[in-house]
Protein backbone atom coordinates (compact mmCIF):
# COMPACT_ATOMS: atom_id res chain seq x y z
CA UNK A 1 0.00 0.00 0.00
CA UNK A 2 2.89 2.44 0.51
CA UNK A 3 4.86 1.89 -2.46
CA UNK A 4 0.74 2.65 -4.11
CA UNK A 5 1.00 5.83 -2.37
CA UNK A 6 4.05 6.94 -3.34
CA UNK A 7 3.78 5.95 -6.81
CA UNK A 8 0.26 8.33 -7.17
CA UNK A 9 -0.53 11.46 -6.64
CA UNK A 10 -0.68 13.96 -3.16
CA UNK A 11 -4.45 14.54 -3.96
CA UNK A 12 -5.08 10.86 -3.66
CA UNK A 13 -3.92 9.98 -0.42
CA UNK A 14 -5.96 12.99 1.13
CA UNK A 15 -8.92 11.44 -0.65
CA UNK A 16 -8.49 8.01 1.32
CA UNK A 17 -7.03 9.99 3.99
CA UNK A 18 -10.23 11.80 4.60
CA UNK A 19 -12.35 8.65 3.65
CA UNK A 20 -10.80 6.75 6.53
CA UNK A 21 -11.88 9.54 9.24
CA UNK A 22 -15.45 9.31 7.44
CA UNK A 23 -15.67 5.83 8.40
CA UNK A 24 -15.02 6.37 11.75
CA UNK A 25 -17.25 9.84 11.62
CA UNK A 26 -20.42 8.88 10.43
CA UNK A 27 -21.06 5.14 9.93
CA UNK A 28 -22.98 4.13 13.45
CA UNK A 29 -24.71 1.16 14.65
CA UNK A 30 -28.68 1.47 13.75
CA UNK A 31 -30.73 1.60 16.93
CA UNK A 32 -33.32 -0.85 15.80
CA UNK A 33 -31.23 -3.75 14.11
CA UNK A 34 -27.50 -2.88 14.69
CA UNK A 35 -26.70 -3.42 11.43
CA UNK A 36 -23.68 -0.06 10.00
CA UNK A 37 -25.61 2.58 8.38
CA UNK A 38 -25.14 6.57 8.14
CA UNK A 39 -28.65 7.02 8.61
CA UNK A 40 -30.31 5.56 11.86
CA UNK A 41 -32.81 3.82 11.76
CA UNK A 42 -31.26 2.09 8.35
CA UNK A 43 -32.42 1.34 5.42
CA UNK A 44 -32.86 -2.33 5.91
CA UNK A 45 -35.08 -1.16 8.41
CA UNK A 46 -37.04 1.88 7.27
CA UNK A 47 -37.70 0.27 3.24
CA UNK A 48 -41.10 -0.76 2.87
CA UNK A 49 -40.61 -3.46 0.00
CA UNK A 50 -38.56 -5.69 2.76
CA UNK A 51 -40.84 -7.99 4.51
CA UNK A 52 -41.30 -7.25 8.09
CA UNK A 53 -42.59 -10.79 8.95
CA UNK A 54 -39.58 -11.86 8.52
CA UNK A 55 -36.66 -11.74 10.64
CA UNK A 56 -33.22 -12.71 9.85
CA UNK A 57 -30.96 -13.16 12.97
CA UNK A 58 -26.98 -12.89 12.12
CA UNK A 59 -23.76 -12.59 14.86
CA UNK A 60 -22.05 -9.32 12.85
CA UNK A 61 -22.86 -7.01 10.64
CA UNK A 62 -21.21 -8.39 8.00
CA UNK A 63 -23.09 -11.53 7.69
CA UNK A 64 -25.53 -8.83 6.01
CA UNK A 65 -23.82 -8.73 3.09
CA UNK A 66 -23.32 -12.53 2.27
CA UNK A 67 -27.02 -13.07 2.67
CA UNK A 68 -27.92 -10.07 0.91
CA UNK A 69 -25.53 -11.08 -2.21
CA UNK A 70 -27.83 -14.33 -2.47
CA UNK A 71 -30.86 -12.21 -3.23
CA UNK A 72 -33.01 -14.94 -1.78
CA UNK A 73 -34.21 -12.88 1.11
CA UNK A 74 -35.92 -9.90 1.69
CA UNK A 75 -37.34 -10.07 4.95
CA UNK A 76 -34.81 -7.80 7.68
CA UNK A 77 -31.67 -8.44 10.14
CA UNK A 78 -30.98 -8.31 13.84
CA UNK A 79 -27.51 -8.28 14.35
CA UNK A 80 -26.50 -10.37 17.69
CA UNK A 81 -22.84 -8.63 18.16
CA UNK A 82 -21.46 -12.19 18.40
CA UNK A 83 -22.03 -15.72 19.61
CA UNK A 84 -22.60 -17.44 22.97
CA UNK A 85 -19.22 -18.17 23.91
CA UNK A 86 -18.87 -20.05 27.16
CA UNK A 87 -14.89 -20.04 27.04
CA UNK A 88 -14.83 -16.67 26.19
CA UNK A 89 -17.48 -15.82 28.78
CA UNK A 90 -19.63 -14.23 26.30
CA UNK A 91 -23.74 -15.20 27.19
CA UNK A 92 -26.58 -13.43 26.06
CA UNK A 93 -26.06 -10.40 28.67
CA UNK A 94 -23.62 -9.83 26.46
CA UNK A 95 -24.97 -9.86 23.14
CA UNK A 96 -28.40 -7.55 21.54
CA UNK A 97 -30.59 -11.13 22.99
CA UNK A 98 -32.76 -8.38 25.18
CA UNK A 99 -33.27 -6.31 22.26
CA UNK A 100 -34.17 -8.54 20.16
CA UNK A 101 -36.84 -9.92 22.42
CA UNK A 102 -38.01 -6.89 22.79
CA UNK A 103 -38.42 -6.15 19.26
CA UNK A 104 -39.80 -8.85 18.67
CA UNK A 105 -42.69 -8.10 20.96
CA UNK A 106 -43.04 -4.45 19.69
CA UNK A 107 -42.65 -5.77 15.42
CA UNK A 108 -44.38 -9.28 15.72
CA UNK A 109 -42.46 -11.07 13.17
CA UNK A 110 -43.84 -14.35 11.76
CA UNK A 111 -40.31 -16.00 11.56
CA UNK A 112 -37.52 -15.96 12.93
CA UNK A 113 -34.58 -17.16 10.58
CA UNK A 114 -31.32 -17.91 12.62
CA UNK A 115 -28.28 -17.33 9.91
CA UNK A 116 -25.26 -18.08 12.76
CA UNK A 117 -22.60 -20.11 11.47
CA UNK A 118 -22.72 -23.93 11.59
CA UNK A 119 -20.10 -24.54 14.19
CA UNK A 120 -20.55 -24.95 17.54
CA UNK A 121 -21.03 -21.34 19.22
CA UNK A 122 -23.72 -20.99 16.20
CA UNK A 123 -25.68 -23.93 16.96
CA UNK A 124 -25.26 -23.14 20.88
CA UNK A 125 -26.93 -19.18 20.17
CA UNK A 126 -29.53 -20.89 17.29
CA UNK A 127 -30.55 -23.63 20.04
CA UNK A 128 -30.65 -20.55 23.23
CA UNK A 129 -32.75 -18.21 21.20
CA UNK A 130 -35.07 -21.36 19.46
CA UNK A 131 -35.96 -22.35 23.30
CA UNK A 132 -36.45 -18.74 24.22
CA UNK A 133 -38.81 -17.28 21.27
CA UNK A 134 -40.49 -20.43 20.27
CA UNK A 135 -42.79 -20.34 23.25
CA UNK A 136 -43.71 -17.05 22.18
CA UNK A 137 -45.46 -18.47 18.97
CA UNK A 138 -42.94 -17.16 16.56
CA UNK A 139 -41.64 -19.79 13.96
CA UNK A 140 -37.70 -19.86 14.83
CA UNK A 141 -36.20 -21.66 11.81
CA UNK A 142 -32.34 -22.45 11.03
CA UNK A 143 -30.63 -22.30 7.72
CA UNK A 144 -30.08 -25.66 6.21
CA UNK A 145 -27.11 -27.93 6.43
CA UNK A 146 -25.89 -30.36 4.36
CA UNK A 147 -23.99 -30.83 0.41
CA UNK A 148 -22.67 -26.94 -0.89
CA UNK A 149 -23.64 -26.76 -4.37
CA UNK A 150 -21.41 -28.09 -7.01
CA UNK A 151 -19.46 -30.20 -4.19
CA UNK A 152 -18.99 -33.94 -4.25
CA UNK A 153 -19.97 -37.16 -1.87
CA UNK A 154 -16.42 -38.29 -2.15
CA UNK A 155 -14.93 -34.83 -0.36
CA UNK A 156 -18.08 -34.12 2.20
CA UNK A 157 -16.72 -34.67 5.49
CA UNK A 158 -19.03 -37.63 7.66
CA UNK A 159 -21.33 -34.97 9.65
CA UNK A 160 -21.90 -32.60 6.62
CA UNK A 161 -23.25 -35.68 4.71
CA UNK A 162 -24.68 -37.09 7.56
CA UNK A 163 -27.22 -34.02 7.88
CA UNK A 164 -27.52 -34.25 4.27
CA UNK A 165 -29.20 -37.02 4.91
CA UNK A 166 -30.80 -35.86 7.95
CA UNK A 167 -32.46 -32.88 6.54
CA UNK A 168 -33.67 -34.79 3.05
CA UNK A 169 -36.14 -33.20 1.07
CA UNK A 170 -39.35 -34.75 -0.58
CA UNK A 171 -38.77 -34.16 -4.53
CA UNK B 1 5.96 -46.89 -4.59
CA UNK B 2 9.20 -48.58 -6.37
CA UNK B 3 11.71 -47.04 -3.96
CA UNK B 4 9.71 -48.77 -1.25
CA UNK B 5 8.98 -52.57 -3.05
CA UNK B 6 13.02 -52.44 -3.25
CA UNK B 7 13.67 -51.63 0.20
CA UNK B 8 11.15 -54.33 1.26
CA UNK B 9 11.91 -58.20 0.72
CA UNK B 10 10.49 -59.86 -2.27
CA UNK B 11 7.59 -61.46 -0.15
CA UNK B 12 6.24 -58.40 0.19
CA UNK B 13 5.92 -57.85 -3.50
CA UNK B 14 4.75 -61.19 -4.36
CA UNK B 15 1.75 -60.28 -1.65
CA UNK B 16 1.49 -56.82 -3.04
CA UNK B 17 1.45 -58.26 -6.90
CA UNK B 18 -1.30 -61.48 -5.72
CA UNK B 19 -3.53 -59.11 -4.24
CA UNK B 20 -3.81 -56.42 -7.34
CA UNK B 21 -4.46 -59.71 -9.31
CA UNK B 22 -6.89 -60.99 -6.88
CA UNK B 23 -8.74 -57.76 -7.24
CA UNK B 24 -9.41 -58.08 -11.04
CA UNK B 25 -10.47 -61.81 -10.53
CA UNK B 26 -12.28 -61.62 -7.04
CA UNK B 27 -14.07 -58.47 -6.96
CA UNK B 28 -17.53 -58.61 -9.51
CA UNK B 29 -20.66 -56.01 -9.27
CA UNK B 30 -24.04 -57.40 -7.23
CA UNK B 31 -26.45 -58.38 -9.64
CA UNK B 32 -28.82 -56.56 -7.34
CA UNK B 33 -27.49 -52.96 -6.06
CA UNK B 34 -24.60 -53.22 -8.57
CA UNK B 35 -21.96 -52.29 -5.63
CA UNK B 36 -18.61 -54.01 -5.61
CA UNK B 37 -18.81 -57.44 -4.19
CA UNK B 38 -16.56 -61.05 -3.77
CA UNK B 39 -20.01 -63.00 -3.55
CA UNK B 40 -23.47 -62.24 -5.36
CA UNK B 41 -26.11 -60.90 -3.92
CA UNK B 42 -23.50 -58.75 -2.03
CA UNK B 43 -23.36 -57.97 1.90
CA UNK B 44 -25.61 -54.85 1.85
CA UNK B 45 -28.16 -56.88 0.20
CA UNK B 46 -28.10 -59.69 1.82
CA UNK B 47 -27.69 -58.40 5.69
CA UNK B 48 -30.78 -58.61 7.57
CA UNK B 49 -30.08 -55.77 9.94
CA UNK B 50 -30.27 -53.06 7.09
CA UNK B 51 -33.11 -51.50 6.74
CA UNK B 52 -35.15 -53.16 3.27
CA UNK B 53 -37.60 -50.44 3.26
CA UNK B 54 -34.88 -47.53 2.26
CA UNK B 55 -33.31 -47.82 -0.83
CA UNK B 56 -30.68 -44.70 -1.44
CA UNK B 57 -29.49 -44.32 -4.97
CA UNK B 58 -25.89 -43.12 -6.06
CA UNK B 59 -23.88 -42.89 -9.20
CA UNK B 60 -20.87 -45.08 -8.54
CA UNK B 61 -20.00 -47.88 -5.63
CA UNK B 62 -17.41 -45.67 -4.29
CA UNK B 63 -20.16 -43.36 -2.86
CA UNK B 64 -21.41 -46.17 -1.13
CA UNK B 65 -18.25 -45.84 1.20
CA UNK B 66 -18.64 -42.03 1.82
CA UNK B 67 -22.00 -42.78 2.79
CA UNK B 68 -21.28 -45.94 5.02
CA UNK B 69 -18.90 -43.60 7.00
CA UNK B 70 -21.59 -41.54 8.52
CA UNK B 71 -23.27 -44.47 10.06
CA UNK B 72 -26.24 -42.08 9.38
CA UNK B 73 -27.82 -44.91 6.78
CA UNK B 74 -28.66 -47.99 7.49
CA UNK B 75 -30.98 -49.05 4.15
CA UNK B 76 -29.62 -50.34 1.29
CA UNK B 77 -28.17 -48.87 -2.05
CA UNK B 78 -28.69 -49.04 -6.19
CA UNK B 79 -25.69 -47.88 -8.25
CA UNK B 80 -26.69 -46.30 -11.33
CA UNK B 81 -23.12 -46.24 -12.59
CA UNK B 82 -23.26 -42.36 -13.95
CA UNK B 83 -25.41 -39.73 -14.33
CA UNK B 84 -27.36 -38.66 -17.28
CA UNK B 85 -25.53 -36.11 -19.42
CA UNK B 86 -26.54 -35.44 -22.66
CA UNK B 87 -23.00 -33.47 -23.50
CA UNK B 88 -21.21 -36.66 -23.15
CA UNK B 89 -24.32 -38.82 -24.81
CA UNK B 90 -25.12 -40.12 -21.63
CA UNK B 91 -29.32 -40.98 -20.79
CA UNK B 92 -31.24 -43.58 -18.75
CA UNK B 93 -30.70 -46.10 -21.13
CA UNK B 94 -26.94 -46.35 -20.85
CA UNK B 95 -27.64 -46.30 -16.60
CA UNK B 96 -29.13 -48.89 -14.35
CA UNK B 97 -32.38 -46.89 -14.44
CA UNK B 98 -34.37 -49.87 -15.86
CA UNK B 99 -32.82 -52.54 -13.11
CA UNK B 100 -33.89 -49.71 -10.70
CA UNK B 101 -37.98 -49.62 -11.62
CA UNK B 102 -37.66 -53.86 -11.61
CA UNK B 103 -36.08 -53.75 -8.28
CA UNK B 104 -38.74 -50.77 -6.73
CA UNK B 105 -41.16 -53.48 -8.31
CA UNK B 106 -39.88 -56.22 -6.71
CA UNK B 107 -38.74 -54.91 -2.82
CA UNK B 108 -41.34 -52.22 -2.32
CA UNK B 109 -39.26 -50.16 -0.62
CA UNK B 110 -40.95 -46.93 1.10
CA UNK B 111 -38.50 -44.39 -0.03
CA UNK B 112 -35.99 -43.59 -2.40
CA UNK B 113 -33.17 -41.38 -1.61
CA UNK B 114 -31.01 -40.05 -4.46
CA UNK B 115 -27.89 -39.11 -3.20
CA UNK B 116 -26.16 -38.02 -6.17
CA UNK B 117 -23.63 -34.90 -6.30
CA UNK B 118 -25.00 -31.59 -6.09
CA UNK B 119 -24.09 -30.23 -9.67
CA UNK B 120 -26.04 -30.55 -13.14
CA UNK B 121 -25.78 -33.48 -14.00
CA UNK B 122 -26.86 -35.25 -10.31
CA UNK B 123 -29.60 -32.77 -10.57
CA UNK B 124 -30.51 -33.31 -13.76
CA UNK B 125 -30.97 -37.18 -12.64
CA UNK B 126 -32.73 -36.58 -10.16
CA UNK B 127 -35.42 -34.62 -11.28
CA UNK B 128 -35.56 -37.49 -14.12
CA UNK B 129 -35.87 -40.03 -11.82
CA UNK B 130 -38.69 -38.24 -9.42
CA UNK B 131 -40.44 -37.73 -11.98
CA UNK B 132 -40.30 -41.65 -13.43
CA UNK B 133 -41.17 -43.01 -10.10
CA UNK B 134 -43.11 -40.11 -7.51
CA UNK B 135 -46.19 -41.57 -9.56
CA UNK B 136 -46.03 -45.42 -8.10
CA UNK B 137 -46.35 -44.31 -4.72
CA UNK B 138 -42.75 -43.94 -3.13
CA UNK B 139 -41.66 -41.41 -1.69
CA UNK B 140 -38.77 -39.88 -3.56
CA UNK B 141 -36.59 -37.66 -1.34
CA UNK B 142 -32.80 -35.61 -2.19
CA UNK B 143 -29.86 -34.94 -0.05
CA UNK B 144 -30.28 -31.54 1.71
CA UNK B 145 -27.94 -28.46 0.41
CA UNK B 146 -26.65 -26.36 2.96
CA UNK B 147 -23.96 -24.55 4.81
CA UNK B 148 -21.21 -27.14 5.16
CA UNK B 149 -20.70 -27.79 8.67
CA UNK B 150 -18.00 -26.20 10.45
CA UNK B 151 -18.32 -23.34 7.52
CA UNK B 152 -18.81 -19.70 7.76
CA UNK B 153 -21.61 -17.55 6.00
CA UNK B 154 -18.71 -15.32 4.76
CA UNK B 155 -17.30 -18.32 2.66
CA UNK B 156 -20.15 -19.76 1.18
CA UNK B 157 -20.86 -19.06 -2.26
CA UNK B 158 -24.06 -17.52 -3.33
CA UNK B 159 -26.22 -20.34 -4.15
CA UNK B 160 -25.14 -22.39 -1.45
CA UNK B 161 -26.20 -19.73 0.67
CA UNK B 162 -29.59 -19.57 -1.21
CA UNK B 163 -29.88 -22.91 -0.95
CA UNK B 164 -29.31 -23.05 2.69
CA UNK B 165 -31.92 -20.01 3.27
CA UNK B 166 -34.67 -21.82 0.88
CA UNK B 167 -34.63 -25.34 2.86
CA UNK B 168 -33.94 -23.65 6.40
CA UNK B 169 -35.43 -25.57 8.99
CA UNK B 170 -37.71 -25.18 12.13
CA UNK B 171 -35.88 -25.68 15.21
Amino acid sequence: MVFYLLARPRAESELLAEAIIAVKDRVKLCSNCFSLTESDPCDLCTDPRRDASMLCVIAEAKDIYAIERTSAYRGRYHVLGGLISPMDGIGPAQLRVKDLVERIARENPVELIIATNPNAEGEATALYLSRLISPSGVRVTRLAYGLPIGGDLDYADEVTLAKALEGRRTL
